[in-house]
């Protein structure tokens, strides 16, 4: 994979040139992208830009996130060859700070759960995930080093496990959702794909324009939690779980179990039905207009959000809010959590994108997880670990994460 | 003023058919808008739909709102022509319950505080507040029986009283802002002005698709809040509320004076920091690429939102999030509250759309704000009263100003 923080350090040291970094990446995608498909539009003269913490740096921007020199096409034919007016805020940021966007990649129409064109970079017969299916699988792949992904069940943590990205969901609302395509306004979350932690920190620090890291001084006090009320994982999940535990005990941080409490885990159950009632919502034109052309899992979101009755989209919205407000008994004596990023290894064929049961109660929270890569299942397919630390504590997430990931390492 | 529920009745009776409103709403628009100006684009060819609750009720829409047949230029040279793709959810929401979009209304450039070429519609040399300028005064200047404004600090409370309109600015996200420009995503709050608090009653249940009048059985309790941590209003504010204190009175409603804790008034205080932060970066795209395109107000919003820390953000958003949690005590013994909608009558001359202070407390508090029309202040100007009640009873908001609107009628 290509690493932020090493391109950095190449290019500060002379060895290499915004434009030579921006070249290495262009033939990572030429020799790769034919057989992985991760991209709707490459960018036809890409410039490097010579300022900024990310000058040199290209980025894959998930096709739900509007480009003003791009077209932004959602995954759908309905907004085929569509071009926003400008950038999304994130969009901005990045090239303020001197990133370059090199391409739209892939997404499941409207960021639900349709299947892309796209195949996993580390075995082309198993999904990459989605909804950001390209995000996920350009780094992975070794395409570039950040791309943009957006996470409303568990779009962004799931795919990054399948391919063996990093990635932060950042805390809700950390990076601004004003320019990406709305699927439920108080779940969606813009989150970054990288090679490694220390990749993330880099680029969600120059994107949010924040500190994100508090430097570790201990070892993290870390929480275990199974999350049984979404049913048990396969055992190759199970498996580097157990790994992971292992290792960062061994590197001398205390682990324990969790339990969560029924109502926090009240919040996975009531998580689709948000999602699905603010889908039909949000989608009313294009479902409306053209409803025969969205395809089967986002149809079916809408006319289950379209059924529900307001009073049960309130009572979802009560228990989610009791859900976040005692999240914060959950870190009470540890720094962070350890869980499964996601059911198993990717599932072969590209029916599905994959289960994302492991995601929603994060996304509903609010909280910050990573993807933590490093660890290989089945298949050698990679496998993640998920690091969540509370709310707006993105910092703390990002150095336990950076500590799973020194501990994993072969 | 054109009445939704006098037109509905009309059309139930076989007295008038939808296309009749229809054409009578046209014929309002024929004689006043050349004096008014409230319009940026009309319908070149409006149609009257037969079946639903709005059928043959023409909405004027607030030009930072998606329609996908007609222009939507965020009152700024920026957004020239520009045509998004869809409808927003609003607007799909206003046709799917029979209504027909009439044309696009005048707002200050980004739904700021620049002023538009809307006149007043009871004295053309008066502004008509703002930033929903055209949808107030499409609506005080007997035009259309609704319009669609949306509200970040004082935007529709204000020029409907300015204008003399009936307006609601409903519980925070009742009306979902997909497909509105962004401003400040925790404030942005879409809303309706029409002639009268029933007529808003029927307009909102067609749009939010749920009941929103409870059928009153005793008259409401009411707390007054004189929002001295805003400064005292213009005699003629004091006078109005006054009056409409005696009115209610009478009526048989039990009014008392209430003291605004210090930890709510606090978030009358960070309102305008949260704005400003956030419209820094939802404006991201427009300051940085045409940022000597934006008019004087908003630019200078950009600019103090870019010149706040991240970590002054974050307090404001604390002592927002504590006000929010403590605003129920306020209603511990009322059902809705009493203030100023306004300092005072449309201010003289085209300088200003007037002040949003009393406002910008409920904005920030999420809470439904009624406007209520049919008090007159100097040069016979309309000044109206608000009626505040906690978050998400907007049935109790409008019930409780449907109570003010008959005591105060002459």
């Amino acid at each position: 994979m290509q690493s932020i923080t090493a391109l950095r350090t190449r290019i500060r040291s002379g060895d290499l040139t915004p434009d030579g970094a921006l070249a290495l990446t262009r033939e990572a995608i030429a020799a790769r992208e034919p057989e992985i498909g991760a991209f709707v539009t490459l960018a036809p003269e890409p410039r490097a830009q010579r300022e900024g913490p990310l000058a040199g740096i290209a980025v894959a921007v998930k096709d739900i996130i509007d480009t003003a020199d791009m077209p932004t096409q959602m995954g759908s034919a309905i907004y085929e060859g569509w071009r926003p007016k400008g950038d999304a805020t994130v969009v901005a940021a990045l090239r303020r700070a001197g990133a370059t966007i090199i391409g739209k990649s892939t997404t499941t129409a409207f960021a639900s759960a349709d299947p892309t064109r796209t195949r996993n970079p580390h075995r082309s017969g198993r999904t990459p995930g989605g909804s950001s299916a390209g995000s996920a699988a350009a780094v992975g792949g070794g395409m570039v080093p950040l791309s943009l992904g957006t996470q409303t069940g568990g779009s962004i943590i799931r795919p990054a496990s399948f391919c063996g990205a990093a990635a932060i969901k950042p805390s809700f609302r950390l990076i601004p959702t004003v320019g990406v395509k709305c699927l439920a306004w108080t779940l969606d979350t813009v989150g970054l794909f990288a090679a490694t932690v220390p990749d993330l920190a880099a680029a969600l620090e120059a994107v949010a324009g924040r500190a994100v890291s508090e430097g570790q001084t201990r070892p993290p006090r870390f929480g275990v939690v199974r999350q049984d009320f979404a049913g048990a994982p396969d055992p190759e999940a199970e498996a580097a779980l157990a790994e992971a535990i292992a290792r960062v005990s061994r590197a001398g941080a205390d682990v324990r179990d969790l339990a969560v409490p029924s109502s926090i885990g009240e919040g996975w159950e009531v998580q689709p039905t948000i999602m699905d009632y603010e889908s039909a919502q949000s989608l009313a034109w294009e479902s409306e207009v053209a409803g025969n052309r969205l395809p089967p899992n986002i149809a079916a979101g809408v006319s289950a959000g379209r059924a529900t009755a307001p009073a049960d989209y309130d009572e979802a919205r009560r228990t989610a809010n009791r859900a976040r407000r005692e999240a914060k008994v959950l870190f009470a004596e540890v720094d962070a959590i350890l869980t499964y990023s996601a059911p198993g290894i990717a599932p072969d064929g590209h029916g599905s994108t994959g289960d994302p049961r492991y995601n929603r109660l994060w996304t509903l929270l609010g909280t910050p997880c990573v993807n933590v890569p490093g660890l290989r299942g089945p298949d050698d397919m990679p496998i993640g670990i998920q690091v969540v630390a509370p709310f707006a504590r993105d910092a703390v997430a990002l150095d336990a994460a950076a500590f799973v990931e020194a501990a994993i390492a072969p």
